[in-house]
């Protein structure tokens, strides 16, 4: 008999993990709906026409990839054999797994760009797969949750993340948190300002490594690079610059006085924030980082990135503005803003905290137990009218002992446990047991519908 | 360029159809867990051990395998390649996709059998994967709707089975439908009663047919299949039956008096429809059909089937018991009761009926429209509010003409529109637009957040 495995990297969710994934992406699906973006699925299996070159060789290697149906090797010949996987590869698949939700998110707007109505706002929660080399926290299959908007430039859907961003963590009672916020047209304009136009690439890996290494192993890298001691000097001051947001602003408007790009980005940036102003909000949690970094080949505007303090793992949000998520598949000009949560980070941030709720909203609230026969009997009306108040309740169904009643209310968590023994059948009651404080009282059903909702 | 396409057989979900499908899920889990089912997910892909073999030889061919990652054919040999693709399978690939929910459940209370809380019900909403010939109404992905009660045989769960089913549809404003239930005893019972023991098999799959053949190609069947005049000359009054349930349990009692098995069916029957009458429920939709016969191999007691009258569709949910759900796994006796809802199916009776509400609870309600910056300025204050107050709201993002807006919020159904004009921005109020009727009020904040939430 086999012992049945899961394969490597993947994992069940049972019902207390499922019950708290549940309560993190409803807080977050109710937010996007609050701010209009709406729902979206795409299949699990693209063709691999869409997904390869998309990601880089890297990524390429990384993709599930799906064996033709029925006879797979019939073009296959011995000198394909010969040469290799890369020659027998596109003889025996032409579809494989999502890899991320953005790439089936581009070639879902190019084929409806003419039913879509744009400015068109979208989430999408689903796992994505990727065959990495699975160790703590990294897994196989993973659920991405992203929501872009596209077809729009207009500053308030930056405005709106940063809300979106903001409420979510609210409702999860997540407060000390950081929204690191930079406008890649900022890292553009330093690299012109300190005369290494067009090497922002190069000096954002540089710096983002700041925090790890420090300054003078980043001036080495730079070195290295083909910055000049020049540039390296130009640069120095806004390393070192430490002040609060207008003395950041006020400072980049004289270092970037020369370059337009950078101008703009900063602009940008404190029109972002005047609408927040205009919208009655605050800039709380907010932190402009001149430093940030992220995905520099996609992004064209705006940057976010959200730290949790105290906690050591990596942003559990992210996102950026872009200007052409569409090309690729044919459809130019496609201007959009999105970020992403990572529902695994949020959770083991959750649980690190002790943040989950002790009771799940979707759980059983109460259990129907009894002593007999008769007390089924009696239990089966009450349990009805009890579901019929909303009230999700339980009854055991096979006729055991009370304790072991009790028994499975306990491992199950279930918050109230209801007796009916001979008592309560002639008064037409209940006795319920708050199994928490371990408090019993005797009660009429409306009685106990009230306590235990 | 590239013009992207999608795999044969898969389909993307637009907002519309997602907040459809989310209408109709949402009322299924929402019923699963006032009955105390607790979701579970399991991953996409599965060892091939854990499937292969589950399904039959055909379903064995429709299981989508993943080819192994890096250099796939290191272990193909010439040889292999002549011998043809099944000997090449077991050496590039050793995992497959989902192809139902059943098996990953069975192995999942397997390997957790010590964790988990017998009586232990669960539910599970998932796409799975078969590489079928796609035609109308049958894709190769699609979701599955499970919920099964494992470690009791207590018929509660079948009585609460019926119950789910009724409160789905009259949620769903499904009131045309039958339940059919019957008995895999029963049907056990009937072949010993005729004297052909242990031939249900072939006698459920030739009645099956009746609706569609007639009683006399059923009967041709039947004599094909080995079964004697005599046999079926005691069939005949069986299945010329039409009475009311009363009526049909009595024949029952009678026809198979000299069947334990049967008459244990027609207990459990019986037994089922009074646990109804105990919790204060009538048999409204309930339909005993002593030839429904369904997925006979794996049940063991009760079957179910819902049809939705006057819509050319198969069934729309179905289950039944089973005793040896894990016994594949090694851990034998796991009795337990299932059911499951067909969402493609019942989407497309909800479509076909009219039956989706006009407005769906997770879109827009109400989108600020401006005329010029002031408006713009003063909406993003209001916009604010709205959001506070729970309401769903968007503002344009670009400014834009007022037409322009107006035609955004009719092709995306949003029902209100609120305007803010130089009059609206004066007044500290706004104008609201009811995009039904026609109708436009000056309301003040409060006054709007009452009329469209």
């Amino acid at each position: 008999m086999q012992k049945p495995s899961l394969p490597k990297g993947t994992r069940d969710f049972g019902p207390l993990q499922m019950a708290r994934r549940t309560y993190i992406l409803d807080t977050i699906k109710d937010t996007f709906q609050l701010f209009g973006y709406q729902q979206i699925e795409t299949p699990a299996m693209e063709n691999l026409s869409t997904l390869t070159g998309k990601y880089g060789d890297e990524g390429d290697q990384l993709l599930f990839k799906i064996l033709n149906s029925g006879d797979f090797i019939k073009d296959v010949s011995t000198l394909d054999l010969e040469k290799g996987s890369a020659s027998v590869l596109n003889k025996v698949s032409e579809k494989g797994l999502r890899y991320d939700l953005t790439v089936p998110f581009a070639r879902y707007v190019v084929m409806n760009r003419n039913e879509l109505t744009f400015p068109f706002k979208r989430f999408q929660i689903q796992p994505v797969w990727r065959a990495d080399r699975p160790q703590k926290g990294r897994y196989r299959e993973f659920y991405q949750c992203d929501a872009d908007v596209v077809g729009t430039d207009g500053l308030v859907c930056e405005a709106e993340i940063i809300l979106m961003i903001r409420r979510v963590f609210e409702k999860l009672s997540l407060d000390d948190y950081s929204i690191k916020i930079n406008n890649r047209k900022i890292l553009t304009g330093i690299s012109e300002a300190i005369g290494e136009e067009g090497k922002e690439g190069p000096l954002c890996v540089a710096i983002d490594k700041l925090d790890k290494i420090g300054w003078e192993k980043v001036k080495e890298e730079l070195t290295l690079r083909g910055f000049g001691e020049e540039s390296l000097d130009k640069l120095a001051p806004l390393v070192a610059l430490e002040s609060d947001l207008t003395g950041k602003i006020g400072f980049l408007r004289q270092f970037l006085k020369t370059s337009e790009t950078g101008l703009k980005g900063v602009e940008e940036l404190e029109q972002t924030f005047e609408i927040l102003s205009q919208m009655g909000e605050n800039l709380d949690h907010i932190d402009f980082d001149i430093m940030l970094a992220r995905g520099l080949s996609y992004y064209t505007g705006a940057i976010f990135e959200v730290k949790v303090h105290h906690v050591a793992i990596g942003s559990v949000s992210g996102g950026g503005r872009y200007d052409n998520l569409t090309g690729v598949f044919g459809l130019s000009g496609v201007s959009g803003v999105g970020f992403s949560f990572g529902v695994d980070r949020l959770y083991d941030v959750m649980e690190e905290l002790d943040l989950f709720p002790a009771e799940s909203h979707t759980s059983t609230r109460l259990l129907l137990t009894y002593f007999d026969q008769s007390g089924f009997q009696y239990a089966l009306g009450l349990l009805n009218q009890f579901r019929k108040a909303g009230i999700k309740t339980e009854i055991y169904p096979n006729q055991a002992k009370i304790q072991k009643q009790f028994d499975f209310a306990n491992k199950k968590g279930i918050p109230f446990v209801g007796v009916c023994g001979g008592d309560e059948i002639l008064s037409g009651g209940v006795s319920v047991k708050n199994m928490g404080s371990g408090e019993q009282q005797k009660l009429s059903v409306n009685e106990a519908i009230k306590l235990v909702c």
